[in-house]
């Protein structure tokens, strides 16, 4: 082929170089503390697999020899876990770096003791989802296949790690899960026992969002900010809604702003547009999306709304 | 490193050791019909290189020698399928294992039968993709890259499955597809032929919905359940709704509801939520979503609704 | 096992071979220009290697040698991508092949000396990230993990070589973004620096759109065509809207239309329809989402809307 000549080539590199200077916003060149996101996509995946045993390995696990399955596992995540947080936190840099690695391997280690709990909560979630969803087969088909359950998941093990205070991480590892399922949930989000998403596809869940036990969300539903314009200046503000025990949130509804608080027990119809607070036990719906109807020629209006929504005591 | 002590690595490794006895729900441990996930995605890979010759593949295909290549892929396909209903069916358990391995030998023959007739369903629904986006540059192109055609692929062989009465396989393969494409579609969902989903992001369609022919969706619509707080008591019901032949339903409608029909060639607009049955030849569209417009302090209102949607004749 | 005997499956094989020739449309047999999707994924990723240095690759670069590790990407890039192109173009057809293929070359030779300039367009992008959303870290946390900033990486790279006439692989490029982060930008789309998509699952850039500077986009916008019902009779039609300069289009809002312009400036809320043009800095909102709230029986409704919307100005 009429390759670039070897003078081209030169010229194209050395144009690279200068914008690699230039732009230096976007090069990450001579760094000691360069994250490795395919190694943290892979410590949250042998995370899952102490917190699931016997489910994604390649290998069928026997209650004799699991305890060295564990083991190895947990040495491993330590090991390269702590790696990673010793250079999200910059143990390589400026700082004294004896203090920093000490740091960092407290982090991991305390991470490490908070998996049992993390198994316990993650019990509770795959129950809900298997609760809640008609079309669930068994507890096992939940696990294996849910997005709601994978997001979760991931969601969890991030938190931990961003309440111990590691930057970068936890946000790899949630979008990472976004990536797989079409859920965002911030490792900010502070969310209860027993939650499910079904479905998920386009769910947002902000940083500072709190979440009660039992909440239900469907495909689609955004708890987020009413503005962002503030952009940097708005950092650690609680720009993100409150939601209480035991609420659901239909499809396609938005619930925005710091100030908002979702009462217990309260059902946000689909797509509902809530900027302010809800009272306990309430349902809210659209009222009025009425419909226009067209049938050659003629048309015809009819209010059919979201009544339904309000009559169907039986089902829900 | 400072690592965990050998002492305290164990105090951990038996916590969680007591954690998988306790919440067993989230354990599988010593089974023998463990599932494997990452196989069961092989597999419909494999099958969809035979559905679609040549086209994922790392060689090319020649006509003298494709027998040979088919011949193989569709061994494997039978052996590693085979050995997975086996586990989905839970052959290795109490049940006489000689009848179940059987049966499960017996569904997969059956849906290898079934294959020429899903390149006859996929050929008609790569064909109604490019006929309905004017982006489309040619066929190739619809095969290599439209989340639609990869979606509904991946849903026909679910579904083929599903039929012959295989639990758990086909619910990973289909959200297999929905973590690749945003597109989740039940298994049991039926769809008829020529069917095309544009975008696709944020599409729902549900376990019991029943599609006509020549249908087209849009992104983010939802097929889905008017409510589903009943959970594991509404499992077999009719939950979702049926669309007649030529249905085209547009970017982010509901359609709710196991006895709402959807009437021949009836076309649904943007944003729409349907809870009940639509007669044939209908257009439907939300009639009033009045819009404020607000130009450096003055505010004026303007009711712009979808008017274009029924002016729109030209084009549709 | 009772494997399918050896008579069955040569009867099997022969109605797939049959199936081959009845339904050529999906079978890629005997091709010489057959793409190879697998590896213009890893071209892909091989450029953006290139416009983001040290991010994804697998070892530390060192300033001392980065220019052998661009070069050496740089020569795998134009040798695989020169390949997939001249495959695109159908060089090996019935054209003139020598030709077919010298222009295969100049086009990939053009598209590498774009190189530098698409690093300062993803420069402002990734500042405008930063900039614009109070959860981010820092900007290394958006190259790392904010899908809105890989989907515009591969949308630049995807667009030039649109433009330069090739088919096929930059919708390949960008359906692989799509299937990561469920935004789906047509490569046809023209956009103009220091563009964000925050969160972003479930957007749709059309084709003919055209994006100014400084615009915004939230999760779930369409930017979308008002009907395609015409299908191919309608390519090459600007289809899809013009958005000016510091445009912000909060979520789930559609605005469809080839003539539909969107003012300098403007603001499109949430879930707003618009289907005609919108002047200069205009806030457009939906004035009437009615809300009923339902507390143990008795019914109220409330208008509550997104007034809020219009009394925001400390935060906007």
């Amino acid at each position: 082929m009429n390759k670039l000549q070897a003078a081209q080539m030169e010229t194209l590199v050395a144009s690279l170089l200068e914008s690699y200077e230039e732009h230096s916003v976007i090069s990450n060149i001579d760094s000691d503390n360069r994250l490795n996101r395919e190694m943290i996509i892979q410590i949250c995946e042998m995370v899952r697999q102490v917190l699931f045993p016997g489910y994604f390995e390649d290998k069928k696990l026997k209650s004799g020899t699991v305890r060295y399955h564990v083991g190895e596992l947990l040495e491993n995540i330590e090991y390269e876990l702590t790696k990673q947080v010793g250079k999200a936190m910059e143990c390589a840099g400026a700082q004294a770096e004896c203090e920093c690695r000490c740091r960092a391997e407290e982090i991991v280690q305390s991470f490490l003791y908070r998996l049992p709990w993390l198994r316990e909560m993650l019990a509770k979630d795959v129950q809900a989802a298997y609760d809640g969803d008609p079309a669930a087969f068994n507890t096992d088909e939940v696990i294996f296949s849910y997005p709601g359950v994978f997001a979760i998941t991931v969601n969890r093990i991030a938190h931990e790690l961003h309440v111990l205070g590691v930057p970068m991480i936890p946000r790899i590892m949630t979008e990472y899960a976004h990536n797989l399922t079409g859920i965002d949930i911030h490792p900010g989000a502070t969310i209860g026992e027993y939650f499910f998403i079904d479905h998920g596809t386009g769910v947002v869940v902000g940083e500072t969002t709190v979440i009660g036990k039992n909440v239900k969300l469907y495909q689609g539903v955004t708890l987020g900010a009413l503005s962002t314009r503030g952009g940097q200046t708005l950092r650690g503000v609680k720009r993100h809604p409150t939601l209480m025990d035991n609420v659901t949130v239909y499809s396609g509804a938005s619930i925005l702003g710091g100030d908002t608080v979702i009462g217990e027990g309260a059902v946000i119809g689909s797509n509902a547009f809530i900027t302010s607070s809800v009272p306990d036990h309430t349902r809210v719906s659209i009222k009025n999306p009425e419909l226009q109807f067209k049938v050659r020629g003629s048309v015809q209006t009819q209010e059919l709304g979201q009544e339904g929504f309000f009559n169907r005591k039986e089902n829900d």
